[in-house]
């Protein structure tokens, strides 16, 4: 099992981007995902009670078909909180996109992320997809990993090479990142493309193992937001003999939880302003949710974020804020350690001393330039 | 009923301060407080599991006794996460107030605020407690206002006198604030003293209720403190018919909540950096609980504080906040007000429509000050 930091695209996949006009910077803001042979495809969504019409849309096609064909994503505009006009203008995007590639007209999904509350530019979109469909490529994943960004300063991009018998399978995934990052999930989307052949709800499964521990333990402000998607397709062109459980699924999840955790990790290392990137280990608690809401209590302390960028220990704020989750704790069994805060890469380890269970999240600190970011982003 | 943003203590309490040391700073660091007559006394502390040694030093005396003479409270330490000797040391300056006022062992409340982990410099405390109990006066107030501030910029004080019967009953309180600032409570200490003649039940209750109503409806950081501490002090000397229940209670508990509320705005005035006031109301949710939940949601939202600091207006941060959280919520019913951004004060109003209950809280907004201050807090 091979790991690289850079996107791969499997068999059958093509992608692409181009500037629509949605970023007034003039940067790419649309890409389009497409796979030669049906794919198919699950998906993971926040858990925000105001979705985006995107992911309205994807939880619906996705209840309805297995099979999909292409996704549509663009930044530059979240597609949120812009009622009925901003749904219709995601399914008319999704058919747009699919009688371009000539795909059944339910088989596209959408993705976006930008500014909630406006509504989106249907005409630049629906003007560019024609030319955008016509120049697709193995290699138009990069720039389609770079269209998806907004915040972010680096794409995201991880492959994993494994072989199942005679069969070299990929999974390969994008994501961005940056801010309104909080479990469950980041303000992230997320796209993972894979040649294996796999049963739908072997693929359903490991995917939503994959994602809870890695994209749901990650933290920036605690800020959930409206359109965090994770998408995986699957086209089986690698051709090897169909997953379904066993020692061949174990291979599967264990390229798929690389791929995961490299992209969420990536996404916090890439976290508004951020100078540091912290690991929390919160070990012998009772139980793994209880070690999860500890770590991630003390990942989203504005109080920590600030003594860990300010390098200036302070094992009071992180008591204080395990004390105030919902995790059992108490002073006589608390012991709290912490690596030199001098460097980039910060270690924390809490331990509970009430049972046995561990969590691990990732954090990165609150720094003034997170605050610029934030303040002046208009 | 009148209030006075000053504090004017009740008859037979006096207060004073001094610096004892434990502030690098040689400012007043150390106060004390005192009832010439047995007052009745109720608190109420931070629900965070880690509770410093103080805290646990007064919810055991409350507990056990009902009268009390005095308050010593600290800055410039919390006595916090500092094990059995942090306890001892809480009993030890207790004593030691006790025995300088010459009032009964077990009749002297502590509180202290500041670092957390670091054992107390208990000689100094000590060293300065004859001189301090030697000294106390009516007007020694404003000095020990000052002297339980750590970063705050100014001191909070508060006065409300009423007249029941043919007497003059006076609520006074101060309090100080700044970080670490969440319900339940803020990072907060608050002393409110009256001379009011009220029953123990009576007084118990309604400090719940104003506490409930005020402090608890407050954050500047969303971070829980470990010594957050309410206590009043109830002497009667102002020889009004015992307070029990009716107009009378409906009389104290009015000016009690004055008092309460009023402290609590000032603590978000002053908050950590703050540059703005923001009031959230959230109405038309199903229940009062949901209501809060909503509006403490848009308030511990960093993205919506630095878009308050940036006076860069963004509604969809607030829709995402109000989604993220526990009360029920959906895009079509949901509607968002928002007053101009450009003045200190600002008013968010978010109508669920799911219901008829109402909540207000109160906080401040994100800046890069904040940050300042806690990463260099050393």
């Amino acid at each position: 099992m091979k790991l690289y930091k850079k996107a791969f695209l499997p068999l059958e996949f093509s992608a692409g981007a181009l500037a629509c006009g949605l970023k007034k910077s003039g940067k790419l803001d649309l890409a389009l995902f497409h796979s030669n042979l049906a794919a198919k495809a699950c998906g993971m969504f926040t858990t925000n009670k105001i979705k985006a019409a995107p992911v309205k849309l994807c939880q619906n096609y996705l209840k309805k078909n297995k099979d999909f064909r292409a996704i549509i994503a663009n930044s530059g505009n979240a597609n949120c909180f812009t009622g009925k006009i901003g749904l219709a203008d995601s399914y008319s995007t999704s058919l747009s996109a699919a009688k371009a590639l000539g795909v059944r007209k339910d088989s596209v999904l959408v993705a976006s992320t930008g500014i909630i509350g406006k509504r989106i530019s249907l005409d630049k979109i629906k003007g560019a997809i024609p030319s955008l469909a016509a120049n697709l490529s193995a290699k138009g994943i990069q720039d389609a990993a770079v269209a998806i960004m907004t915040t972010d300063i680096f794409s995201k991009e991880v492959t994993v090479k494994f072989s199942l018998g005679a069969k070299q399978v990929t999974v390969c995934g994008i994501a961005k990142g940056a801010g309104m990052i909080a479990p469950n999930m980041a303000t992230m989307l997320s796209f993972i493309f894979t040649d294996a052949n796999i049963s739908y709800p072997a693929l359903n499964k490991v995917l939503k193992e994959c994602v809870e521990g890695s994209f749901n333990c990650i933290t920036v402000d605690g800020c959930m937001s409206t359109n965090d998607t994770v998408i995986i397709m699957a086209n089986g062109a690698a051709a090897n003999k169909s997953i379904n459980s066993g020692k061949d699924l174990e291979l599967f999840k264990k390229a798929l939880y690389m791929v995961c955790t490299e992209l969420a990790k990536m996404i916090v290392r890439d976290g508004e302003g951020a100078t540091k990137f912290i690991k929390i280990k919160v070990g012998k608690a009772r139980n793994y949710k209880e070690a999860k809401c500890a770590a991630l209590a003390v990942a989203n302390s504005n109080l920590f974020k600030t003594a860990v960028y300010g390098e200036n220990p302070n094992f009071g704020r992180i008591a204080a804020a395990i004390g105030a989750s919902k995790a059992q704790a108490c002073e006589e069994k608390l012991k709290v350690k912490v690596s030199s805060l001098k460097k980039h890469d910060i270690n924390v380890e809490v331990i509970l001393n009430t049972g046995k269970a561990e969590a691990i999240v990732y954090t990165s600190d609150l720094t003034p330039e997170y605050i610029k970011i934030n303040a002046e982003y208009n």
